[in-house]
């Protein structure tokens, strides 16, 4: 009886001390970040000197070499590049849209979705119909929808208290609404920017054709202008509204790209992976500043506090910077075939893809309920630094195929809050300056910590 | 027995029952904030129609008016003004700051601190010295101060993750450094800006000399020129680093002003409040937006949530725009006169006063811990709105005054994320352009749900 009390005592304490040890780490982690943070200093240099990155584009090369050598700065054990062929898609000139009432020609700021196909050299003039659902082109029909433009006009549910899943729900008009109109006979399409603001801004993002469909060109329209010319639908009887619009992207070949790699090799299991990255491609409008500047910047700096602070991994820890997320998905699904290839096992990929604003928590896939129950005593590690809403699901595009081809992957959405993110979203005020240091810092502080605990304790 | 059942079961469906209703009640609010909400528009109206609006002037006197007839158009059942004196502080024409390091003069951005003297015409010049603390001052002594300017440039300890705190400890330089200083003959005080940002604009604020003691002028200074000031006195040996400011501040007689306070009186208990507030005086150099514009929009909204909801409270619920709590607290010290004076019991009061950020949860004064632990529920009802964090301690500086006139009131302090209120906070920055409407609804709704709250089921 007596041994076993003793037991019990070392047992209690052995947790105290680990709970305590735990505590004093993340501690540590915070105080080198806020104190000695790097990565606000890093998003500068990404954005201010090289800029916009689409994939395919010679930024895209400069950031993929820029982001190689900030990790072998670092002293990563390892550092390499998974080459990728990725669409190179060019916007060209700046896009020309027009509300055409009777004699009066209203321009409204309008930007080519990603992947569109140019209108004619001459632009496109049509009727035009607003549709608030693919399901009402159903409805509608080729008889009321060919030769027009078709204009989705469903606004962003301002009820969601995450605009994330506000965006979620109206991102099928823009996602597949030009598809979908193209087979009922539209000539062009225009898309309501998917953001709960009313600004001047079209918020750009890609679209995607079916592979045997009629492409037709699409592009996005200012909420303000969206409402503008949903006004004059309703007011206008006859003449009928029609709208003009003139594009000139253009898809070039594909192009090869590299996802950039850096690793802290693990102690114990080298071949057991810990990943935490975001996407290094960004739209072409901006600086992709909080999309995804933050999350690749902020992915790097995890590594390098735990790197800077003598951590020495059981597993193998890494950064990954994707490339392509924004218009194909290319870099994840290529890491993904590798790691599997490769036959390495990952134990959990963490994606920051939602801006780099104050941190609130987690999201997890693929745990049990008992161990996303278990996940309670880090729950409270986070709770001083606000950072502690833990929440089933959770992901993102570039860790996504992971699921399939690392069977046992645990993957973790970064998860900030939410509020600002459709203001700057691929437009072109998603810029440094909109990014705040401490946001930013506190949430690379965060997930350097939850790689910390993944790596000490697993998931029991 | 059987009896006993029943009853329990009565109790059991009633509680279940009432969290239903509760749960449904604080759905509706924030429904009606999002998608109706008004406070933007009147956060607008009082930045860009109105102004900067330090007590005395007559910008403070356009928003008591204004503000008053907000209240009535909203319906409310009861609004009224209470007469306070306020000092009237102004500034003057723009002050003037320079390094003299040999022949070479270095303009600084410099802001006089809210109640300081002004310089003599044609300004000052004199050795400045640097210091970190109020015990420096004591350490040094006369014999190192007297005639020369005071420089206080400890700076925001950044790892304390709420930057109030960092606030709260850097605080003692701006607001008593000046009287201090002035103890030991020095002929005036620079402080670095109280901020966590290295930036190009001096943040004002108030500072108190002491009632019998000696006013020397003291101004803020921008934390980009406190770093240069600091590295030139290390540098420099011989000749040494002078100061040059001159400003042109000065106090005018007091004046008469208001609070301005909008009701919905209790149906069961007229004489007892549940109060939520903000300040309506702000500084002069810029629109007072966050500070306190979005506390005073983001109070009256969350009583015209309730009114426009159709709720009849039971207790007095209290919209409250207090004045003059940048440079004297005059409007929160008269109003708990007041409700001492007319025997108001206060159930609670609300202030919020530190911006108008993604709501994070409350702070509470006053509980018992047991009264605490049973906020348990209501932070269950918080958590999808992500405003859940209740913390023991809370307040502000307006509803401070009641604790001793109002024995029993549990002070609120309304706590939003904390992380940018230091980037515009008494800055040329304040302005509307840097608010988010939904992070400011999101508070407005927040404040409405734990108002709803209290008035249903009080503090058991």
């Amino acid at each position: 009886m007596k041994l076993k009390l003793t037991l019990l005592l070392i047992l209690i304490s052995t947790t105290t001390l680990l709970k305590a040890q735990d505590s004093l780490m993340l501690r540590k982690i915070y105080d080198e970040e806020l104190v000695n943070g790097q990565c606000y200093g890093n998003l500068h240099y990404l954005c201010k000197n090289i800029g916009p990155r689409l994939s395919g584009s010679k930024n895209a090369q400069k950031a993929v070499e820029w982001g190689k050598k900030l990790m072998e700065s670092y002293g990563f054990d390892h550092v390499f590049l998974q080459e990728v062929m990725v669409p190179h898609w060019v916007r060209g000139a700046k896009e020309v849209g027009m509300i055409i009432d009777g004699k009066n020609k209203i321009p409204v700021p309008i930007a080519a979705l990603g992947m569109s196909v140019a209108t004619p050299k001459e632009g496109i003039t049509a009727n035009i119909i607003e549709v608030h659902s693919l399901k009402e082109l159903d409805t509608l029909g080729e008889s009321m929808i060919k030769g027009k433009i078709v204009f989705f006009n469903r606004p962003f549910d301002p009820r969601f208290i995450e605009t994330l899943r506000a965006y979620g729900t109206a991102g099928d008009q823009r996602n597949m609404g030009p598809a979908a109109a193209a087979k009922y006979g539209a000539v062009g399409v225009i898309v309501r920017s998917l953001t709960e603001t009313l600004d001047n801004y079209p918020h750009t993002g890609a679209t995607r054709y079916a592979p045997d469909g009629i492409k037709i060109p699409a592009a996005a329209i200012s909420t303000k202008a969206a409402n503008q010319l949903s006004t004059l639908l309703k007011q206008r009887k006859l003449p009928l509204i029609k709208f003009y619009f003139k594009q000139n992207c253009e898809m070039r070949p594909d192009t090869l790209s590299y996802n950039v790699i850096g690793e802290l090799t693990g102690s114990e299991n080298p071949n057991k992976f810990i990943t935490v990255g975001g996407h290094l491609d960004s739209w072409d409008l901006a600086e992709g500043a909080h999309d995804d500047g933050t999350g690749v910047m902020g992915s790097v700096e995890a590594v390098r506090i735990l790197k800077v602070l003598g951590y020495k991994p059981k597993n193998t820890i890494r950064a990954v910077f994707f490339m392509n997320e924004e218009n194909g998905d290319k870099g994840g699904i290529k890491y993904a075939e590798l790691a599997a290839k490769n036959k390495e096992e990952h134990i959990a990929a963490i994606e920051s893809d939602l801006g780099g604003f104050t941190p609130r928590g987690f999201g997890f896939t693929g745990l049990s309920s008992n161990q996303f129950k278990n996940l309670a005593s880090w729950k409270t590690l986070f709770e001083p630094y606000g950072s502690s809403r833990f929440l089933v699901g959770g992901g993102g595009s570039d860790i996504g195929p992971l699921k399939e081809k690392a069977p046992g992957v645990i993957l973790i959405g970064f998860d900030p809050d939410s509020q600002r993110y459709f203001d700057v979203h691929h437009t072109p005020n998603d810029v440094f300056e909109n990014v705040n240091k401490r946001e930013l810092e506190l949430g690379a502080a965060s997930m350097a910590s939850l790689i910390y605990l993944i790596d000490q304790h697993g998931f029991n």
